[in-house]
This record gives C-alpha cells, sequence and structure tokens, in this order.
C-alpha cells in the first residue's frame, strides 16, 4: 500500500476512481480494496495478502494509508414529546447539578419550559446560561464567555437545548470544565490550533436540538471562529459527542420557513458531502495510536448507509416541510434525517462545500437572509453551504461517477441511460433545480454580493480547512494548483 | 392512541397492518402514524393533534402505545489487524487491571496472541479467564462460575476475545461486579427473573468477536440458559453493552465453513426478524420512565437502514464466505453485516425464529451438527434460528407483505408482478431455498430429530419467551390462541 501513494498522480487517480468505483457496488471492509489489482485479476485477498500488507511491521505510518475506522454516535432517542423525559434521564444518571444551555430565542420556547419543568419535578439543581449567540462574528469569543461562566458553577451534567450554536456551545463548555487548566487552542483543530485529542471521559451532556439542521446532537465536533485567525475552525474528537441526542419533533415546529430551510440546506450537504468524500482506506496518514483516528476519517460503509439515507429522505421531505408549516410528518422525517446525516457526517466528514462556506459566511459583503429576525447582516450557514454545492459535484464527481449517479438519482434522476462521465453535470443539474424549486436561495455568490475580486480572499479564507479539504475527492493536495482548482469552484458558482 | 387498543381485533390488525405498509415507505418518525384515519385522509397531523395526543396527561400507561424509540450501540472499529490497537485502547482508558475473557479454542489463536501482546506491549496488569463454554446445556452455570472469577480479581476493565458465548459471559461478569452483591436473578430478563433496569455504568469493555454472527459486540444483550427455569433466556440492557468492539476480520478466518454457515444464518434472521418486527409505536405498555424502554423495542426507522443493509449483505456474502475459505472479502463482508444486524435487532429485536429456537436446542434429541468439533449433541444456535424462518415468515408476512416483498426481493427474487397476499409464499420459498443452496442444513425439525410427539414441548419451552414473542406481528397475544399458532408454526417446520 506504501507503493500506492508513490504511483504517478494519473494512475493514482485512476486507480482511485476504478477503487471507489468497485467500493460503490460493495463498500470497502477492508483495505485490500485499495489494491487495484484486487479488481483487475476480479480474485479475493488472500490471508497471505493480508499478513503482507497490514501484520508487516509499518515502514513510515505518515505515507501508510488508513486500514480500520470506527463509529461513534450519540445515543438518539426520537419522538414528538420525549422532551419532558429529560429531568428523569439527569435523576438516572444521579446529576446533582446540570448546566442548561441555551440561547435567548430558545429560552422562551416550550423545549425550555420542558426541561426546566423536568428538572425542577425530579428536584434536581440547575442553572440556566442563555447567552449563546446564533452565528456571531466571533463565536469564539462568545464560545469563551460561557466556559468562563460554567468552570465556577461546575456542573457534574450539560443540558443544551437550541439549535447547533447551543450544542456546540455546550460540549466546549463541558470540555474545558474538565480540562480546566488547558489552554483554549489546544484542542482546536491543527493547524490553527494543537489539535490535542481529547483522552479524558467529558461529563454527560444531553442535547435536545430544537432545528433540523447540524446533527450536532450526535457528533463530537463544535465549529466556530476565531477572528484573531480570521477562520472558521473547530474541535472534533468522538469524546465530545453527546451522551444522548433527545430528537423531539415538535421542538422544531418553532423554526421560520427560512430556518426549515436553511438548516435543511445544511443536512443536504452533510448527506452528499460524506457520501462523497475519500474512502477512509485512502486517508493518510495511518494513525499510530486509535485515540489519533479522527473522526472525519472519508467514507466508510457504515457512514454510507446514513448519508445515502438522510439524502434520500432531505430531497423527499425538505420541500414539504418548508412549504408548509403544519406538514408535521415532513418536519419529523427532516429532524430525523439530519440526525441520520449527523451520523453519518460525523464519522466520514465534509469537504468542499463545507469548507469554502466559512470564508463565504465571515466574508459577507452585507447579505440579510430573507426570514432572518435578525439586526446584522446574515448568510445563514445552510446557505453558505449550499450555494457551491452545483459547482463542488460537478468538480467530485470524476473520483467516483457511480457515487455521484446514485446521489442524482436520490435526486429522482432517470440515470439508467446516463454515461459516467455525465455524472457531475447530471448531479450538479439536479442540484440546481432542487435549490431554485425550494425557493428564497441566492441563485450564486452574486446574489450575495461577492465580487469577482473577492474570489481570492475566499481562496485564502478557505486553504485553512485542511481537516476537510484532506477529505475532498479529486483535489490536487499541492498548494498552488488546490488554491487554482478552489478559484475555479467558487468562479463557477458566481451564478448557476 | 388509547382508542387504538380498544378497537376489535380485526379492525385493528387491518389498521396496522394499513399503517406498516404505509411505514414501509416512508418510516414511522411519529406515533401518529399509528392513527389510521391519518392515512385515510391523506392529511399530515398537525401540532393540535399532537397536543391532543402526546402532551395531554396519560391515562393509564399500560393501555398506552410507545411514542418514542431510542438507539443506543457500541462504538466499532473494523479493520483487518486492528486487534493489535487493543493495548493501546486500553492504555488510552487509563486500565490498569483488565480481565479478558475468552474460551479454550480461542485462547490458542492468534487474535488472543494480539490482544495479550498488546497489553503487555503497554504495561497493563491483566489476568485470562478462559473457561467460557460454547453452548453448553447449562450456561448459567458457566457465566456463575465466570462471575466468582472476576468479583475477587476486581478488574477496572473487561476484554472479551471470542464469539457471543464469549462476549456475553463478559458482559455479565462486569454487570456482577459492578452490582456484586445483587441477586442473579434481579437484571434476568421477567418473567423468569426480576429484569430490573441496569442504573449505573459499568466498567469499560472491549470486545473483539472471532465469530461473525451474534452481533454481541454492539448490544446490550446477553443470553444463556437457566436450566432450573428449562428455558434460555438473558439480560438485556443499553448500560450492558461494549465500550468499543473491535471488528477484526482476520479474527473470522479461523471459523470452520460450518460455523461460518451457522453464524451466518444468525445474521441472517437477526435482520428478518428485526425487520419484520412489530413498530416501536405499536409496542405496549409505554415506559413511564426511559430507563425502562426495552432495547428490544420494535422496528424503527434507524434499526430498519441496519436490519435491511445486513439482509443484502448476507444473502450476497454468506454462500461465498462458506465456499471458499480463501474468500476474504466475503468473510469481511460477513463480519460487518454481522455487526451491522447487531445494531438492528439491539434495537429493534427478535421474534418468532429465536424465540423457538431456544427450546429447539435445548430439547435436543441428540443432534450433532457436522462440522462441529464437540463431544456432545449440538444444534448450533443459527441452525436452531434458520430451521423455522421459511414457515415463520409465512405466517407473518400478512402484518405488512410490502416488508416481506422488499426482503424477498433482497433474496433477488423479483417482486414486480408478486401480489402483496403472496409476500409470505415467496419470502418462504427464498428462504427455503438460500438454506437449500447453502448446503448442509437440516431442512426441518424432522432432520434434527424431533417427532411430532415433541411439538407441545417445544411450545410450552418457546412461551417464556414472552420478551421477543412480544415483538412477533400476527401473533394473537391470548395464550391458548398463541400456543396453537406457535403449533401450526413448529408443525409446519417439521420439514420444508
Amino acid at each position: 500500500m506504501v507503493t500506492a501513494v508513490r504511483v504517478a498522480p494519473s494512475a493514482a487517480s485512476r486507480a482511485r476512481n476504478l477503487l471507489r468505483t468497485v467500493q460503490y457496488t460493495h463498500p470497502p471492509s477492508c483495505p485490500c480494496h485499495s489494491n487495484p489489482s484486487h479488481h483487475h485479476h476480479h480474485r479475493s485477498p488472500t490471508l497471505a495478502d493480508h499478513v503482507r500488507r497490514h501484520m508487516a511491521t509499518p515502514v513510515d505510518p505518515s505515507r501508510q494509508k488508513e486500514y480500520a475506522f470506527e463509529m461513534a454516535a450519540s445515543s438518539i432517542r426520537f419522538g414528538p414529546g420525549a422532551t419532558k423525559e429529560v429531568g428523569m434521564d439527569f435523576a438516572n444518571m444521579k446529576a446533582k447539578r446540570v448546566c442548561i444551555v441555551t440561547d435567548q430565542t430558545v429560552s422562551k420556547l416550550d423545549a425550555m419550559k420542558q426541561a426546566v419543568e423536568g428538572l425542577t419535578r425530579e428536584g434536581i439543581e440547575f442553572t440556566v446560561y442563555d447567552k449563546v449567540r446564533v452565528e456571531p462574528k466571533d463565536s469564539s469569543r462568545s464560545v469563551k464567555e460561557a466556559i468562563a461562566f460554567a468552570k465556577p458553577y461546575n456542573p457534574d451534567a450539560f443540558l443544551a437545548v437550541g439549535g447547533g450554536s447551543v450544542i456546540d456551545t455546550a460540549k466546549l463548555m463541558n470540555l474545558y470544565t474538565v480540562f480546566p487548566d488547558a489552554d483554549f487552542l489546544d484542542f482546536v483543530n491543527a493547524p490553527l490550533g494543537k489539535g490535542l485529542p481529547v483522552d479524558r471521559p467529558l461529563k454527560p451532556l444531553v442535547a435536545v436540538p430544537t432545528t433540523a439542521g447540524t446533527g450536532s446532537e450526535t457528533t463530537g465536533t463544535a465549529i466556530f471562529d476565531l477572528v484573531s485567525k480570521k477562520a472558521k475552525t473547530g474541535i472534533a474528537h468522538r469524546n465530545l459527542k453527546p451522551t444522548l441526542g433527545i430528537c423531539d419533533p415538535i421542538n422544531t415546529r418553532t423554526m421560520p420557513s427560512a430556518v426549515h430551510a436553511s438548516s435543511g440546506l445544511d443536512v443536504l450537504c452533510h448527506s452528499l458531502e460524506s457520501w462523497t468524500a475519500i474512502p477512509y482506506n485512502e486517508r493518510t496518514p495511518r494513525p499510530t495510536n486509535p485515540i489519533n483516528r479522527p473522526a472525519y476519517q472519508g467514507a466508510n460503509p457504515i457512514s454510507d448507509i446514513f448519508s445515502l439515507q438522510a439524502l434520500r429522505s432531505t430531497v423527499k421531505y425538505l420541500p414539504r416541510a418548508v412549504r408548509d408549516p403544519d406538514d408535521f410528518e415532513a418536519q419529523s422525517q427532516m429532524l430525523l434525517a439530519a440526525t441520520l446525516a449527523g451520523v453519518g457526517f460525523g464519522n466520514a466528514g465534509v469537504h468542499l462545500c463545507h469548507g469554502m462556506s466559512y470564508p463565504i459566511s465571515s466574508q459577507n459583503p452585507g447579505y440579510k437572509h430573507s426570514g432572518y429576525a435578525v439586526d446584522h447582516p446574515i448568510i445563514p450557514h445552510g446557505v453558505s453551504v449550499a450555494v457551491t454545492a452545483p459547482a463542488v459535484f460537478r468538480f467530485t464527481a470524476a473520483s467516483n461517477p457511480d457515487r455521484h449517479l446514485a446521489a442524482a438519482e436520490a435526486f429522482g434522476v432517470d440515470i439508467s441511460n446516463v454515461k459516467r462521465e455525465s455524472a457531475g453535470e447530471v448531479l450538479g443539474e439536479a442540484l440546481a433545480n432542487f435549490l431554485v424549486q425550494l425557493g428564497d436561495q441566492p441563485r450564486g455568490l452574486k446574489d450575495l454580493g461577492f465580487k469577482a475580486g473577492d474570489i481570492d480572499s475566499l481562496v485564502e479564507g478557505t486553504i485553512p480547512q485542511q481537516r476537510v479539504l484532506a477529505l475532498a475527492p479529486t483535489l490536487s493536495g499541492e498548494l498552488e494548483a488546490e488554491k487554482a482548482e478552489l478559484r475555479g469552484l467558487l468562479e463557477e458558482s458566481m451564478d448557476y
């Protein structure tokens, strides 16, 4: 397998495409699939092959490809009304002192009422931190304020009630309460931070999502932006994931239609990006200690199941959920899809759409998305992610045409007579149509106010997202070439 | 929803079939799906409906149907050679004193060598308990011996290396080391035991399966038989599940072909039974505390994904894994399928095949399955489960023809022109053909040595399996009628 990374790029990418085509028909359960000869000779590898490839002492792990994947997800409870059980959950885990994390808007909603009543009924002491800000300009500042609040209270458990920002903030309050002496950057993803693994179990965290989007209730990821480094980054480790996610479809009914739409587009890209990410056994380096195996490890046979199911549900139910505020079934299915996509990307990763979305949101020229009741310009996360999707999947299709065709099929395209070379065209068009029909979406970066002159700084803002770019198929990996490829994607995304 | 359980059986079952037909096309994400009127009027329930149905104070929980489901699974690491990481895993969790659980056969295999070397390399103290017996006549006795060994050693973590019996025994050693004063029957499933919930977290348990069958590495279930009560039973609670399952396809290569076959048939039935179990929102009673929500909760939208994928993989790869000992890809895929099926049935449950398999194995008239190197008669678990499968799914098809047709399709049957009334016939035949083509399988209870006169005692041995029978669709639920139905299934299973 070491040799595989030494062969010429063109041959390597041909090999990878071949590999991933096969992987589509039967997902890799073993890194021998990354040995192209296996597919040429149509013979199954023998134990001897394995001993040769796996049992031999590693030559140089940094050059070696991954050979295993690890799936971890929070326990998930799903059901309308399940929020009222949360007090009993904390009583069952013998919690004495709970820190509830929420934001100003959610603090007034029924979900919070249920949570507070539940804890009160069980006679459990709690305090409420309701100052989380949604997609603020410098979320790391608001995160640090939240951590400063949690440390002195020193709770023995956390309860997050809200959207992705709230749940992510609660994860970080939990992390830095357990590691009170750690420097904030210690756990932040490299290269911006030290990217240290979370090598101690955290305190119990129960997450009650009030939006159907981030899937944060199932993942070990917390995203925020570091204005100091002019980049959106985060902390990602399995030990960060909530103990339990309580998905109560009644709690997402309070979302305005515009929030349904943009959070649903986040789900759409989570599923598409994790489904098309490089296979786990193409990722380098192979970790020398399992604790260093990243959660964003590339597509694998288990994340694939979640990602494709979430994609199909989103295509089917998101338009209904956006159109009809009384369509409770569609809203319930979208909450489920958001959670399934969370398990998918939480164990496989996202790539180009998310990588470029961070600078798009933070370099917002002044766009204020309709239907968002905020007093400042905002490009909602889901909108900034979806705006490049048509260009992105046109670009990535060559890496694995069959997977991209399967995605197009999920959009209802009849692919029976589509050539594999056209996979990107077909999927890109299906995506563009989906976005247009969803309504109220920008038809490209132009509609967000970006000019041709902004593209270079968007590229510069994307380059630091190595953790996700590393999972992008067909990206060359060499810095200058990569910048050119990103520039091309952003130019193509100016309008669709 | 209370009214739904009061209507006449025929109407209720019509309603259920209607419900489950719809559920098949879009799985229930909300108990309102069990309100037939929803499907008659084709209108989505409104929040008002929900407030009426869910937020109102429960009339009588024991009469009320479930409204939520909870998914929990162990973390899973999958990859050839991953066993050698296990020492680092215990070092990462700061374990100081590990109890390794295995059996006489596995203790000599490379999997154990890897585990012992891994712990030694990390300088972690450990002891080995290698006296677990595979499918013994009274496993509760051997389980109690194992517990008596673990208590004085008082490890801070457990490592199970072996098949289902080994992993299940390790779960019980862990449980009763954490609850040293508990009576053995306290946690055993009712009605045989008290069925108390496991209300404290257990010590870390890492499971390294050496067979591709039970999926025990992902579940909170431990099965054993109580000769005192002449029944196979077990303990099932989410807190019993391993911390991590290390699925290393190299470890299953040591399985003889006959063990590949019978453990694969266990996977086949896990997936088919969980896929066809009653929907979670048809189960009663609704738990008044989430800790009492059973792991065997009925089919739900997440277990469905796992069960159907596991079924498809098993049909595709089991015959190859049995035929060719060098087909490493098929063996890897079967290990993955076993784990996926484990997540499926571990969160949905099994029903009739497993319910009847317990008396079939324990009342063995003297059958010794070929290819099993044991000195006593044995009906391997997978064989005892599969032998009734053709009859069982003929019987259950009426509850949800579309799901049974989807299962038949997974066997390669072209269902495009099959009538829904014929779903059971078609699936039963597909199953029988699959078993015959797999080879070396009994063609019914007759081949196992059972006579018509044995059926009554097989029925008597099945009746105590209420925990699984409660999940069987189309079973009447009234004792005498249920006995007649079981008798019918066993008679039909005498030969196929």
